[in-house]
């Protein structure tokens, strides 16, 4: 279990408050000693984002940009940049949380005495809400804020949200909703006999598994991401990771997407390389089908799909990453090149139903036939 | 509570089962005959749908339509109907249920001795799913088939789902996953403490709900369908209504979308009109932001956004479909249309982010002011 006392609520909280409290005082000593009032705000751009070999992360790197009161184009993004700032105050002093389309509408409104809004645009909050995440180095979790809820998990243990005592093992044909916030302040692990966690892309796939008990024979922890895991499944799988000392099997389609979505749960995505450290899992395994599957499991013809012109860019692009660079990388995706066709998970209910759960997994496990 | 007994799992996949055996029989008997085999099947188009007044329910006629084996354009469909009852009768006899998904790779195949697939595009299956359900007069939920999963729900109940007892009042953050199948032979109603059930549209606005535990505070079930509520939302809901005797509230945006997503669930949608007498609510009431709320609640200018020409185009619709012709709904979707803007829930946190919880819906159904 977790190696050190989790912080309280109260006291994560007053953490997060006192580093915007530090931006709001720094900006006020800028204002007394007559300079232009400045944030410098890492830059959240490709030119500054970098593989790390070391830690297997998309990081970003050190290049900030330094936003000014006093510049005609700045003004207005520095404003709201403590707009924001004053409204996640707000919500951690109230012990609130709320969505990000919800933080748009709080700090909306018309500057007294003039035309012009605070925000004309969610996308607009949205980017800033982001530079004070780089800023005070706090997800946006931490500010009280969410994006989505989106996937369902069960499996053999009991964790604690928001002071409920929930037995993931007896969760019936639903499961557990997982929510946005994962963070430790809300979702505490009390109890785990599972020995690995299997994350599947698709819900109808963990739909399968949860009616066939998978899970119980074979004491896992059964997570689906609904397609593209959100971040509070990737912070909870992450935490579980790290807490439990759990390894991570993600079970995708023989596609690009299907590798996009196992590389950004395995080492982040260039557009948010800022949350990589509180996100990523680089030990992750890729239990995903394989271009060359189709033969080991005598596949039928009926169930390969032509790659289209974009399937065959993205492929190319991921060739070219660093974080593919590795052989066994290459080879999988020079392999789905040369084959010229993509499959679904759910080609393998093509043979049985049950193939996936009786046959595909545990065989694939036992044997380590994995990529990572 | 439920007034007749449940049947169990297998009485209820035996009677399906029995269905599907007597449209094989009918087949057969008509083969022995030398008559040329068809079946009837019940017209799912525009043309053969009506808004029943007493019902109050958007219902199919009886038009039907013949599908014949011995005729060029019919024979592979009626191949296709067979192919996919005998998928579900498997599927019934090894008490299985799998996604609309998989169903189509376990009945793609090439015909033996042709190059002729079974199914070429899921889009087939699919069809063919809906002509099975009006034929057999089954849900696909029946047939051991489902769509998509979405949503999550909270409140003082305690349900069974797929054997497993779930308290809905402790499920934290999270909430309760709610499943595709929500038919009584996965979900039993355990206890109820509950007066009525909110459904809101958006996650965010169901997340801001349990997080001020507005559903322990007004005794309510508290559900999110993420959007248009899914068939097995809509199925539960139905069931809670009418076994629980619970009135059920929807809570949506001010715009031409929500209110379909409110029509959909009173009196169902025109393409699926065959299943609105298993899922639809028609004494579902409308809690969803008016465009008179926008003086009354004294909202500022800054959360109006104005109608685009789609919003325009759909509230004329409305403003002709018989089941909002009652003069309540004439004169709210005239007041959308002459104010010129629509409004989303999120506009009320632009007053104060719990405002939804402690002012607007108490108000609202304290002063019984909803529309139906």
């Amino acid at each position: 279990m977790a190696a050190r006392r989790p912080r309280t609520p109260q006291e994560r909280a007053d953490h997060t408050i006192d580093k915007i409290g530090k931006l709001a005082a720094g900006a006020v000593k800028q204002v007394k000693a007559k300079s232009n009032p400045a944030i410098e705000i890492p830059i959240r751009a490709l030119s500054n984002v970098a593989f790390n070999e070391q830690s297997r992360l998309i990081e970003l790197g050190d290049s900030k940009q330094s936003r000014e009161f006093f510049n005609v184009s700045m003004a207005k993004k520095y404003m709201q940049t403590f707009l924001v700032a004053e409204k996640c105050k707000d919500l951690l002093t109230s012990g609130k949380t709320t969505s990000i389309r919800d933080l748009f509408y709080m700090a909306k409104h018309t500057i007294k005495g003039a035309k012009e809004n605070t925000f004309d645009d969610q996308t607009e909050s949205d980017a800033v809400i982001e530079d004070l995440e780089v800023t005070l180095d706090s997800l946006r979790e931490e500010l009280h804020l969410f994006a989505a809820k989106r996937g369902s998990m069960v499996g053999p243990m009991v964790i604690v949200d928001a002071g409920d005592t929930i037995n993931l093992g007896r969760m019936g044909s639903g499961g557990w909703s997982i929510p946005s916030i994962t963070e430790e302040n809300v979702i505490q692990f009390k109890s785990c006999e599972a020995e690995y966690i299997l994350l599947v892309e698709k819900e109808a796939v963990w739909h399968r598994l949860n009616e066939d008990k998978f899970w119980r024979k074979n004491k896992c922890v059964l997570v689906t991401g609904n397609g593209q895991a959100t971040r509070g499944v990737r912070r909870l799988m992450q935490r579980m990771h790290k807490e439990l000392k759990l390894p991570v099997y993600v079970l995708v389609d023989n596609d690009p997407w299907g590798l996009y979505i196992y590389s950004v749960i395995k080492q982040g995505s260039i557009s948010l390389a800022y949350e990589s450290m509180r996100m990523a899992v680089p030990d992750a395994r890729f239990l995903g089908l394989r271009s060359r599957d189709f033969k080991r499991f005598k596949l039928s013809d009926d169930v390969r799909i032509d790659l289209n012109k974009e399937d065959e860019k993205r492929a190319k692009q991921m060739l070219a990453y660093p974080w593919f660079e590795a052989k066994q990388w290459q080879e999988e995706i020079t392999d789905m090149l040369k084959a010229g066709f993509k499959m679904e998970i759910e080609a393998l209910s093509n043979k049985d139903i049950s193939f996936v759960t009786d046959v595909y997994i545990p065989e694939k496990i036992a044997k380590k036939d994995w990529l990572a």
